[in-house]
This record gives structure tokens, sequence and C-alpha cells, in this order.
């Protein structure tokens, strides 16, 4: 309040030091002590741009995979991505959990559910199976996986190779907003079945197609979307754009969205998932959006800028996107990533904001 | 009014012929002798059950082929059903226009675009592409294929073969409400493309991914089904049934209903497009539905009875099932069958309303 | 089909009547002979417009009231407003009912619910009460009253004056689609509580405010909108206009629509209802909708064009604008009028249009 | 993990601490050392039942009027409450800002805008304006007002009295989700009128009535909810309740919810706000809820258990409830309160969950 108590007396002082005492025995806190770190005029993050390297984040995994078992308590053996600007916290973000998860050979990790939304994406590997409410879903290089909240699921191990895949969560959210409940299953798998494709995919993985008969959805009811599909549906962008037609977002750069075929919303209530594939040889331009998310380069490698950072990545590495931070990409190679986002924690309550500048030669 | 006037004088009865010559006079007309007709206890229809043989229906088309020439002022090469309760209209229920459309070797339809929303399905044959907007779509043997209102389209036969399939369309619930817009298109086809997949398709036909940049569709953006999604979505419905799992809407009967993914909504909006499938051996309970459909036997052979009738159905056949009739099968070969409906029409304005009566042994 | 088929044979002309003699044994109509009249360019109503006087009105419903009982069977003492366009209907536009109803001294009409969607408007009188659900509703001069779809529903006159009033249904547009259902209520009355306020007012009739613990609504919860609110918001509009603010929908012209305050949405779902004010000395755009409407003037006078129409209307006189009719009112001395349309059906299906011509000098 | 790790040799404790100490190396955090912090069985808040006495905060905040002055830079003479749960923050719960605010005899706010949504309930007192996007809102006891997000807005006390009033705000949600954008307005009062009624109210404050001109809304359009209509609405479902009919929530408590009229949904899209009434003798079942909730006593008098807390509480008192905390009163005397929570920000999310549990004798 400098600008409006120009000069305070030593008595005035006293006076004030006095009443803020009293707010302070009082249970108060003055707006006008605080209100620039509040209510800023753009959103000042404490998370940071951060930087995770697959090739520090699987090898301690198996290392965790030697000494430490997996089981009742512990329950998975993920290890989270920590922002180094939410010190003392698991998430990678403000809103997001991000974590490398690890199953060795014919190991299992029982059943459990909770109120926090997941999902799991596979940058390598295969062999896992995850049972949701006891339909077995291969996870295979280039899927992502939904367990949506409250749905019971466990993950085993059906080779004699290790795997592992990241996690999604809104664990952050979760715990922030105090919703969350919490519910042990059984300690034996539902099911060894190993089918070729889940139930949910055979009622619901046909394209506009809706199977009436099948029970009314809670959550998305499609709980695996397929590399094979992703990777064409990015593919057929990308010729579009050859042949002149619409359907890239910018010049170069294709994203599809995983959504939800029962309300063509978001696949999960409370994260965007998308893969984006940028053309060899694509800038793009620098967006700047309210809320924060997590990448994981998939395929090919590029240099990534966020803010003041400037990262070069390639195939696993994993990096987080603070709210406001312009974001931008150059691939010489071409580039393949995963997004997740809060994106639609920011719609559904109306906070939404995006600003694109323009590459400059 | 026998009930509450008893006995009227000759008087009485002169007053009241006074009366009702001026309300003549005035455009006016009492509820009191009409209200049975206006607001019966349940729907009666003026349109009645109806059946159309394949095998009368493709023999006059091809007639029509021989003698009448397509082109601008009559536009299409199209015959429509009509239900013979609603004499004097070409209308196969209040609210549906189906037809049988016809293009002979090499033929072109030209462009125009209306309010009225329409769709093709293809019973047999290939060799015509529609071109939707200028994206170029492949028709062939069990393909659904959407035209959402105002969108200009055109057909031509690339082969020297005639091709013949069904249009539904909303005609005559857009004449009864007034609500047509009509314009031709150029005279000259806009694309001879003939591509194995339209863009939409490139765009929108992967399950459960939706291309964040394509431009945001006022309808449904997906304008092609095809058959092979479509017999797979049922098949696998029946074998879940076969493995105890849940997605068939009675024992035997898988149904698929035809979708708009960027809303997960009926494909359009006011006609609800389904294909139905019978395991054979199947009998169906009878259901009553408020509003009306009609139906093109796909594959198979099977009984059905709507209301008072009975019919032996085979591939092509079509019926009409007014409101309120009940309608059931009895499939011993097994059946497929497309169902085009006013349901939506229903659902919006909040008049929707089923019965279904368990079979007895 | 002249433009294409310049010259005809006799013989091809015998080969075509061949076909058309076969089309017809077959239940099947061509489109080429029809097109112009199914798929016009612009709608093309057969309704036309039409203006009853509340001077022809009136005195016929008295009339009635001296010949014609109410009761079981009859069930309403209503006399409908028949378009001359649409001749042996009792329907004022393909989609709307209208109707004066009288009720005299002491009488009862008694219980009966329906799909049909209704309301009641008072131009004139008082002293008659609706119960809606065994919930008694006041009739006053102004007040716009509801029956929502399958709401049981009696009237009875607790005065030894007569009443008459309009009301207005969807009964031509349920008779379409055969969706009607209906069924008699108890021969007596639920109740004969007069209270001033209705319990659905009393809940639901605050701005702004929900009763959280009232049951939830399954149409609106809101049944009586008062002539006192109605003036209060119409007057406010002008004034705001006086002062220089936002608020009319154009010059001199204010409207309010009557809503479900527990969606915001039409206040029933296939009749928007709404009151327009133009202030004396007002001339209002010509405007075209596509849908249909019927107008009473409430109180003032004015000129309204339709289409080619042009009718000098007073209190109590009723008009119908057909589909796409412009309409446009010039009023030296000030007019209110009350509005019923089908415009949420058209929004609903996503026809809707509209078109603005600017007043010309 | 003690469960699985029943026995560790010091050997493997030391590896165990060298993967611990690279993990926080490479920003890592196991989850298997958190899972029951990060996602318990039900909600396990830092935040704590809390009170603060009306008697306490309004001497300090006209001590604060004394001491510190209005204007630019602190913006407003604001004191947040302070949940002892959540140290060095002025959160009085984690998403919801509570602030006594305190404006001297004609002292002015200066005008700004935010994302965050305000809201400014008067427990008692007049005087004060406070000018919304230049639209004059009177405030009063019992009155409920609204600052959506993004709309400028001033305070100006007209009287030679001050006047305290509390504010509510999404600030903790805003700057968690890191969604915040603030911007200064002029530094003069855009307006100094004092209208009886607002702009807004003139257009939308009328129950059931749509201005079908006035601009489209962007969030609540109705800006001021006035106590002779909450009190009537509360009166009327305990009148209601008298008269054996539905309306209460339970036995002698009436509820009313604020809402926006050109949606039907909560008045803030963040923030739901309520006006509670207990009949005298009225004690109500305890109620948990996922999300927090700030309280403050309008009139009467009566206990409140929070969790394992019991409150006397009398007008003005304010007390937070955690999330999950049973909240149960009991009110000899009768008691008025209003209440705001996150309401709209779980559902909006689909994390709503609530539980009642009935009295038992």
């Amino acid at each position: 309040m400098t600008s409006t108590v120009p000069e305070i007396t030593p008595e005035e002082q006293a006076q004030l030091d006095e009443l803020y005492a009293a707010f302070d025995a009082a249970s108060m806190t003055p707006l006008w002590t605080q209100i620039g770190g509040l209510m800023p005029t753009t959103p000042r993050p404490d998370a940071v741009p951060a930087l995770w390297r697959w090739s520090t984040l699987l090898p301690l995994a198996e290392r965790a995979g030697e000494l430490v078992p997996v089981g009742r308590g512990g329950e998975r053996r993920a290890i989270a991505l920590t922002n180094p600007g939410l010190p003392g916290t698991p998430y990678a973000t403000p809103t997001l959990w991000a974590a490398i998860q690890y199953l060795g050979p014919r190991e299992e990790a029982p059943a459990h559910r909770h109120v926090q939304t997941a999902f799991r994406f596979v940058v390598d590997g295969e062999g896992v199976w995850t049972n949701v409410e006891g339909d077995p879903v291969a996870m295979r290089r280039g899927d992502l996986l939904l367990t949506p909240g409250m749905h019971f699921h466990e993950h085993h191990n059906t080779t004699d190779k290790p795997m592992a895949w990241i996690d999604g969560l809104d664990i952050p959210l979760v715990r922030y907003l105090d919703a969350g409940f919490f519910e042990f299953g059984p300690d034996e798998l539902s099911t060894k079945e190993t089918p070729r494709a889940s139930r949910n995919e055979r009622l619901w993985g046909h394209p506009g197609l809706t199977p009436v008969g099948a029970p009314a959805p809670k959550a998305s009811p499609l709980m695996a979307y397929r590399w094979e599909h992703t990777d064409a549906a990015l593919r057929a962008q990308l010729e579009l754009e050859d042949e002149g037609h619409p359907g890239v977002v910018e010049p170069g750069h294709a994203v599809v969205r995983f959504t939800n075929p029962a309300t063509a919303g978001d696949c999960l209530s409370t994260i965007r998932c998308e893969m984006h594939r940028l053309r060899a040889g694509t800038r793009t331009a620098a967006v700047r959006t309210a809320g924060s998310a997590v990448w994981q380069v998939f395929e090919g490698s590029g240099v990534v800028t966020v803010g003041p950072e400037r990262y070069e990545v390639g195939k696993g590495d994993l990096f987080a996107v603070p709210s406001w931070a312009p974001l931008s990409f150059d691939s010489e190679a071409g580039l393949d990533a995963f997004r997740f986002s809060d994106d639609p924690v920011f719609e559904a309550l109306r906070l939404g904001r995006t600003a694109r500048e323009d590459i400059t030669a």
C-alpha cells in the first residue's frame, strides 16, 4: 500500500502493528497486504517448466523393481514426477500427477478403486494387462488406456519381461478439493484372461456406432485407444494438408483428442488427452494456455521451448508446462508427442483462455 | 356429447344448427364434436402398416431408368413409397420419406441442397459416388451415407452398371412444418474424383478420436458408416452374449445406432438410423413406440408382425411401422435389418414413449 | 420435367402412363412429378394469414354457453379458430390450436390429462380457477396460466358471472405426430379452494430463487405468470430505452418471454409464449420467421401487416401468421399483444430461421 | 509399505536410501511412501471447522477503517477469514475466500476486474452502492449482490455512516489453478447515480420472464437478490409445510438457492449461494458433503455442530465447514443463515457426494 500510504509515522506504525496482531489473533488476514500475490494480472504459477529424461526415469524404475515389492499397502510401483516449483509434493503440476509405473515379470498389482481418474500411456513394451471392472485390457506401445473414477482396476504382467509405462491422474486436484474416496478390492486377480480385445472395445470401439443394448455408461465406456487408430488419424490429417484440405491445427501440426464416444466430450472428466504429430521441419507458433499440461515424446525428436526453458527432447522424455507459459516446438526430424492437461477443469469452470503468438521470422 | 346431452328437442337442434353455422361462418370449430379424433386415448394413426417388396420396387425403378431421364428440374430418379393410409401423399409415414433411387450407367444427378436431411442406404450394388459439399463418398453394399441439411450434394455413377439404393428423408416433417428451403447448385459436377475414402471419413472415422483442427461441424461430420464396421459391431454384441456379457438389447437381438461423433447424438437431427441383427431362431418381444419407422431387410429372412399384419420378409423388402403399433420379429434363419425412424423428433419434443410386451410362450 | 423431357412421342407417353399406373399399384410415387410442391425454395404454407375478431368470437361463445353444456365427453366448451387455408381442421396454424373457452356462472369442467401441452391467456375477466394437479390457480386479466403435458387439470367458475379466455395447445402437432395419450380424471373437483396464490407460485414465483426442497420438476413448475410482473417488465424495458440503455428488441418494441424457472427455457416444450409492447407511434421492421404463430391483442390498437394482408386490430382480436410470412406492426396508439408460436419445435429440430427487413421510409 | 516389506536388512535399507536419494535428485517421488495421505479412504482435509464471531470481526474492521485508507494498490479494505488449518493463507476453506469489507462514510473503492467471481452479502446496514459494469446496485440488509468474473466493479458509500458486509470469492481456487487475470479500471467512479433499482434488476428481476432484447448474458445477468424476495420464498416454504405440502428440504428447514435466471444454474460458476431458514425448535439431520462451505448467521440463534466442534451462534457469526465434516443445527429460537460453497465445482467435475444421517432420538 505504499502508493496510498506514502508516509507513516512511528506511532501510526505501532497502531498498524497492533491491528495486524489483532487480526492474527482473530484468524484474519488483510487483503491489501496480499493482493498482488493473490490476484496477479496474469497467472504466476509456483510450478515451473521441468524436464524428466526417460533415460533417467527408466533405470530408476528398474532399480525400484529390484528393491521394492508391489502389493497391498503401497499398491503400485509408481514413481511420480515432482515439479521443482512444488517441492515436498509428488505433483508434476498443481493439478496433475504423472508417474512411471513398473511391473516386473509375472508381477501383479492388486485391485483398488478411487475417485481419482487415471490413464496409462505406453511409450514402449507390452505384456501387461489391466483389468478394469473385470474387463481385461491389453497394454501395448502407443496405446492409451483409461481407468475412470471408481472403477476397480488391477494390473498383471503375463510375460517374463518387465514393462514400464506412464500413469496420469488428477490426484493433486482431488487432494486439493478434499474430494477423494478410496477402496481396496479383492487381493486375488478378478481374471487372468488375456483376450486380444477388451469387451469395452468390442462394444464401443467402432467409429460412429453406439451399442444400443450396452449398459448406460457413467464415464467413458471405451477404455482403450489403440495406436493403429491414433496413427492412422494423424497420418490422414497430414495427408489432407498435402492435398490442400483442412484438418491440421497449424501447418505441419496434426492433433487428435481422445474422447468419450458416449458423450463426444473429453475421455476423462478432469484430464484431456491428445496425441500431437509434427511433420519433419515444423516450427509451431508459441501458445499460452490457462492451465497446466504434461507431455511425453512418443517418437522422433525436437526442441521444445517452455517459457524461458529450451529442451532438446527425444523418445520417452517428459516435460511439464505451467499455466500461461508460452510453448512452442521446432522439430527437424518430426515428432509424435502425447499431451495431457487439466483443460476439462478449466472449461467446466469457464476459466479457459488461450493466446497464440504467430511465428516471427 | 351424447352422454351429457341425452335428449335434444327439435327446437334445440335448430338452435344448435344455427350456432354451428355461425361458427362455420366465423372460421370456428367446436372442440366438443371433435375431441375423440383430436385427442384419442392412445395414438390412432392414419398411416397403416405397409409392405413394399424389393422384387416389385427394383424392376419398376429399372423401367423408370429406361423411360425417365435424370436432370435439372426433377433432380433425382427417386420413387417414393406411399403409405396406403396416407393416400395422395408420397409419404411412407407421416414424418418419413422413403424412396428407391436409381442411377443408370455413367449417369449424373445434379447438385442441390435443402433443409431436409437425408441418408442413403445400400442394400446391393456399388459404383455410385455421392459428392457432399465437394467431398466424394463411395456408396457400397451395407453402407449408410448421410447428407445433412443444407449440404450441397450430387451423385454420379462411374461404372457401366446401374445402381439402386434407398433414400430416407424428413420431407414430410419439413413440409408439415413449412420449414423447407431449397437451392440449386451448379449443373456441372464439383468433382469426378473417386478416392477410396472420403475426406470426412479420414478425419472423423476413427473410434473415439476427435480431429482438433477440423472445421467445427454444424451437423454430423462423419458422412459414411461402412458395412465392415457395422457388421463387426453387431457380431461382437452376439459374441459377448454367447460369453455371458451384456451388449444385446434382448436375447439374440443386437442393435447399433449410427451417431454423430462430434455430439454422440443421432447421426441426423430428425431421423434415427439403426442396424438390427437377429440371431437365427430369435423371437423378439412386441414393442410399441410413439413415433413411426421404416425398416429394410438387408440380409436373411423372417416373419415380422406389425399390429394386425404379418409379413414374411427377405432381402430388400421394406415395411412401415405406424406410431404405437406393436412390432415383433420371428426369424428362423437370422435377419439383418436397417431401421430409420422419427425418434429424435419425439425425444427433442419430450414426446417419446415405449412399451414392451414380454413374449408369452 | 418439361425442361429435361422436351418432346415426348405418343408411344413414350403410353409407356410412361403404364409406368405410373404400375407405381400406383405398387404404392409408389415418383419424386420428379412432385418435387416443386414437396421441396419449395422457401416455405409455401397451406395456412394463410387470418383474423378473428373478439367481437365475433365472444358472442358466439356466449351463445354456446346457453346451448351446450360442459361435461364429461365434450370435456370443455372451447371453440377453435380454423385457419381458412386448412379447411376441415380446427387448427389456427399447422401446429397450433387456438380456441376461446367459456365457462358460465358456477360451471365446472371435469378433470382430464393429456400429452398435449396447454396454456390459457386471459384478455378479460376473472373468477375461474383452474386446478392443475390439485393446485388451484386463479385466472385473471393479463395472466398466462400453464398446463404442461400429462398434468391433470379441471376448471370451475366460483362466481355468478361467466368468463371467457383463450386456450393454446399443440393439438395439431401431437395429432400429426401420432403422439397423443389422453386420460379422464375423477368427475368430482379435486378441490374447491380458492387461495390467492397457487402453491407452485409460492414455491417458484420469486425472481432467481430456486426452492431446493421442491419436487424435481418434469415440466415448468411455475404455472402462472401474473400480469403485474409482465407489465412491470415491459414498462422497464421501455424506460431503459428512454434512458439510453439496452433492453428492447427494436426501437419502441419491448418483449418478454415466459420461461420455465427450472431450466430457463421456454415455458412449454412445444409452444413459445411472449408478450409484446409497442410504444405509441411505433412501426416495426418486417420479420419473416420459419414457423407459425398466433397473436392476440391485449390492449391498445394498431395495424398489423401479415404477408399481403393488412388488419386493423384492437383488444381481443386474434390473428395467425403462417411460416415465413413477413409480419410488421404500425401502432399510433400503442399496443400490447400476446404471441404464441411453435418456435421451440423449430429450435429443438434445428430448423429455425429468421429474416428481418429494415423499414424503408 | 511395512505390510509387504516386513523385514529389511541394513544392506537393503542402504540400497533403498540410495534409491530414494536418486529419486530426489531426479525430481521423482515414490507413490508407495505417500499413498495414504494422497488417496485417503475418505476426505481428510487440512482445513478445520472454524468460527469467527461478528462481535470480533466488526470492531477490527472499524479499526482498520481508522488506520488504513482505501485506494489504488490495496484496492479494498477487506480482511479475510483465515482457516486455522490452512496457516499462512488468507483462505476460509481450500477453495473459498470470505472477508469482511468495510467502507467508511463517503469513501470509494476504485474500479477493477478479475477472473475471480465474487459476491457480497449484507448482514446489516445500507448506504453503499456497487457499480458493476457501470450499473449502480444498492446494497441493503439481507441482499445478495453478485460480481461475476471479468466485470468491472467499484464501491462507494453515499452516506455519513460506515458500512460493513461480507465478500465471498473463489480466490483460493483461481490461485490454485493459476487461472487468474486482473485489470485495473479508471480511478474515477463510472457513475454516482443511486437509483432504487439497478438496470439488471429491471430487466431480469421478474419471475419467469426473460427480456428478449437484452444483451446475451455471459454470466448471471441478475446481480442483486433482494431480501424481500428471499424472505417471502422461505416463508412460503414453511407455510406450505404447515399446510401439508412439499417444499422444505427436511422438517422445519426451508432453503432457497440463488440462481442465474438465464440458465437456471448456480448464480456464480464456481460458488453456490443459498439462504436457509430453520423454524424455531428445529434439529436438522447431520449431513456430510464432499466440498467445503462457509455460513453466516443472518438472524436468530442456535447451536451448530461441525464434526467435533459445537458452536453457539448468533447474528453475523461465520463458520467454515470442511469437506465431509458432518454438519447439523439445533435451533430453539429459529435461525436464518446464508451459506456459500464450492458445490458448483464439484458438480461440474462430477465429484459431488452427500451422505445424510437421520436424527436418532
